[in-house]
């Protein structure tokens, strides 16, 4: 369960302060020159330490390439590669080692495993979301050879500056934008493009909430309201032919409240989504929870932890839209 | 891609109007002694023509039972099912073969295929959810056994009346919760009990938004405010004792914002996650589209439709709530 | 374990005595007009009681398509059939009801499931790969557009007439070709297009030998002897152009000891298997065996039983190597 | 494609030039202590330069541990590793960047993927195996503590000596025993241990035909000899007790004609395979080939090749043995 995608395929490896995190990816196309530049580019979007709302954690993130490649070529094989984790401290972690931070995986981890790495988070950590970054930007720059896009920003999130002071942190909401998508890209039932979206998003940490198009507000709006009607993009140009085949002609919705996906498939047209992620919850502030022999404790959270996850989490966004969307183009063919 | 689950898997098939729907059990455990009062009565919550809200379609639904089965006691060998299609009228839809209904799948199937099934809507036709209320039925009777039960309700809902009255159609929400979850069940990263259940409500027709806990209100709380506390379920009873292994020390958090998964994993706390719906897109009322064509027209869907399908859409947020649970609990062993 | 295929797949279900043996077939592609006469002749070549050396049971195999087509053409949506059981007697099995069959699949079925369907065999028995047949007669249809055939014949077997008199059975060899088929089929690694034929035939009942190309005898070969030399199939006819690009160069191997594959992927060349089939063990003759208390105790098995199954296994050995190469083409491209 | 196994899974990665190759593994149970002294053993039994038999390519095999331990004690994350490629010389193959190798994987990868890495066969390099026999190994030990063993030897091979002053190569037969494999392991239909063997095995370069129990000899055998007669393991002894469930009779088959394996299903006797090799392709004596433009021209492939590979493939079909044995054993629950 360390993979995901169909024909595109990201298998992802690596704890926080093990000696590397990584990834391999399986499918991706053959004869493609990888643009090195745009990956280190993508990595740096995701970088600690960049920002006031980020943590202070020195991570080089350099990218390792193991495999996969002949000159920079994609060979068709396996495309391997490693960040080495430096600037670990896992001493700083040791007082977590018998503690359970409040809304961490500290607990859970260590229920379902029968043990855990207390080192940083060990494999629940957000580092170990930087192999998606580096599998996204290949997806995209694939994706964009075939003119499309994928743009994501945060459109709402908490205030920093004073949750800083108060040895807080806030969370915030993602909007995302897939231009160019072909009609037809999305399998019925079970493989839908809206569903394998929200798979691959719930992948990340933090996240709560997923909503395609208009979302949550669809549940209060009439069929009258929410419906978009389709046109015909060449009409009142004097292009709109009888004759020609269905194939030419170019039809679209006036209205994107489905935000470009219908029965599952693509439209055509933009396919927006909003993703809503919770505030980080490492506190420098004192929190109450319980130690594994199941005592009462106080614990206070020091050290290199952002305030806000959503600046790093854009390029998250975008990666793992990225790979859904090239496969729903690979499954269609 | 009509196939859901790991070790309980779920293939479906049929159209809305073609001879039969129906589905094929792949990993049901063997020696279950089938309760079918109990499969027919869930059946019957999502029956048609059963509330002022719904279609008047008469659906026989009887479920044929092909396989899989030895006197009523699971095999372990494939389960199969069918219903018959009966009341079909597709001459009340042979004016939707060339036009594309808004918000329907039509346009997309079609583009997607090179044809399509305009018979009632097809493959895309919420008929074609029925096999999942049978699975879902079959997983309920398996956690049954080991004490987890899954509830749903409408908790929001447009005006049904007014809207009927005006030819139109509303949307709403539903609320899930899975009770009694063990401590550890779900797998981290791409397999996260969340995002498995995010894919497999996405599954399901017109639905736009899923979020989890409290979701995207989370969005705008504080780290402080948002975080769940761990307490020792029996602290305060004076039976904390140090001394026992941590295996007997019942821990649970004091809020359940995280909505019972933390790091993808259930806590053991109630699994509680909300689902917005569309509206229905068949309007009685006039509606804009384009023929295939490609030439402007109005189209009025008159006939058999709901006018909220938020009444039977319960028993399949439930339905798909079992498989994903059932499949979390067969990964964890 | 049910399924089949990675982008062809067939799910098949139903035991010898159950109402319906059945199959669903997804990812096939759509808009192709359906060879029911051809479908049904591959059926025919399954049939029991069409030879000599087949078992006496009437199967009347008519096939009941419930799904995935309009007006005879495939829709991209799954196709699902069933073929009713009939003229089951199952009180002819009861005898069997406490007796392990030697060298037949009940002990196992009973040690894995706890219970059996011992009803002919339930799901272990032959009449279960007749879904095998007509899935492999759709993937052969495609795959006869692209010009690729597939043909098996008998190329061993024992004394039929011979062994009927002494109420004993034989087994035999098949040999299969597949021609046609282009260069740069099957994926290396794990995804061999040998080990995908492997693993489909080893899906069959009785099958305990695979080889291709010259197989087992390559063991005892020299490299010099066992190697296929390339040719340029153009070569002294003065086509041979060193201008035009790798393209356009026929290139193929003089001999073919390696059956048409080469690193896992197709050469080109025909891809030739055989297959080694045991004799069937239901005997008319007496054998020792035990029952479920763990006595020793005497079977006979008469009635409706083969002498031999290779007549009939030819049509699904051709069935099985058809989806593989149709997956192995899909999965190329 | 570059994934085996369904719970327990390996995913590899590499060329054997590249700058290193490696494997993840997925599912492995947590608290498991790695025995690296074994792995390091097993790794050491595949080693190129062992034996007269073998290449003189100085591999240094040294493991590097990339992630899902700590202290050496597995997480339930995917453990990484990779092993370096060092003593690479590509220059030494530069003299095939244009020409095809006869009965290698040049020709097929070429046309396959577009480009080839020429450096020493690339992906299809033996080498790529070195990620199986570190997974194997650690497979081999969860098995062990289930009292499960899996031993392979080499039966039958060409006169190496002879071979090598001739310039040429040879094959030969590997035989596995998996003893100890409790009744009921196994999949029916699609995923028979015998099939996932098959797949497995043939996963493995230069391997051309599988067959299980006495295999291609049971294609000339009678039923009555052919078949294997059950027996109560404990008649005789006094101890057979009607009285007692079917849960404490042993039974087992008195003969082992089926190699463990019925209906797809373990029996409980040992598991007996065996697998031919073709000779290896790099022969020292010159060949017949063409070249990238279709000329004609002769091949020497002097230089660091083995003369049979059949001694290293031992631990390889082992490994492979282990795996899926292992999964069959985590289905089965």
């Amino acid at each position: 369960m360390n993979t995901i995608g169909h024909l595109f395929r990201l298998t992802t490896f690596g704890e926080s302060h093990g000696p590397a995190i990584g990834g391999v990816i399986d499918g991706c196309p053959s004869q493609l020159k990888l643009d090195f530049d745009f990956i280190e580019s993508e990595v740096l979007r995701r970088k600690t330490a960049q920002s006031p709302t980020s943590s202070q954690r020195k991570e080089s993130d350099h990218i390792e390439w193991l495999s996969g490649l002949l000159d920079g070529i994609t060979l068709g094989s396996p495309i391997a590669f490693i960040v080495r984790n430096e600037g670990c401290k896992p001493e700083d972690y040791e007082f977590l080692k018998d503690v359970y931070r409040p809304s961490h995986a500290d607990f859970t981890y260590e229920k379902k495993y029968g043990l855990r790495d207390w080192r940083g988070g060990g494999r629940a950590s957000a580092r170990t979301t930087l192999p998606i970054v580096v599998a996204g930007a290949i997806a995209k720059q694939v994706l964009k050879e075939q003119g499309i896009q994928i743009i994501a920003e945060v459109t709402s999130m908490g205030d920093v500056e004073q949750a800083r002071k108060e040895g807080d942190t806030v969370g915030g909401i993602v909007e995302c934008c897939i231009k160019n998508v072909p009609v037809g890209w999305g399998e019925p039932m079970f493989g839908k493009f809206s569903a394998e979206l929200a798979h691959a998003i719930f992948s990340l940490p933090a996240v709560k909430g997923f909503e395609i198009g208009d979302g949550f507000a669809l549940a209060n709006m009439k069929g009258s309201e929410a419906n978009d009607t389709f046109i015909n993009m060449d009409e009142g140009h004097g292009t709109g032919d009888k004759g020609r085949g269905t194939e030419n002609i170019r039809i679209t919705t006036a209205t994107n409240h489905s935000g470009g996906i219908q029965g599952g498939i693509s439209n055509g047209n933009d396919i927006v989504f909003r993703v809503a992620f919770k505030p980080i919850p490492s506190l420098a502030k004192p929190q109450q929870t319980v130690n594994r022999a199941g005592e009462s404790c106080e614990i206070t959270i020091e050290g290199r932890h952002d305030v806000c996850a959503l600046p790093r989490a854009v390029v998250l966004v975008e990666a793992l839209a990225a790979m859904v969307t090239l496969n729903m183009g690979m499954m269609a063919r």
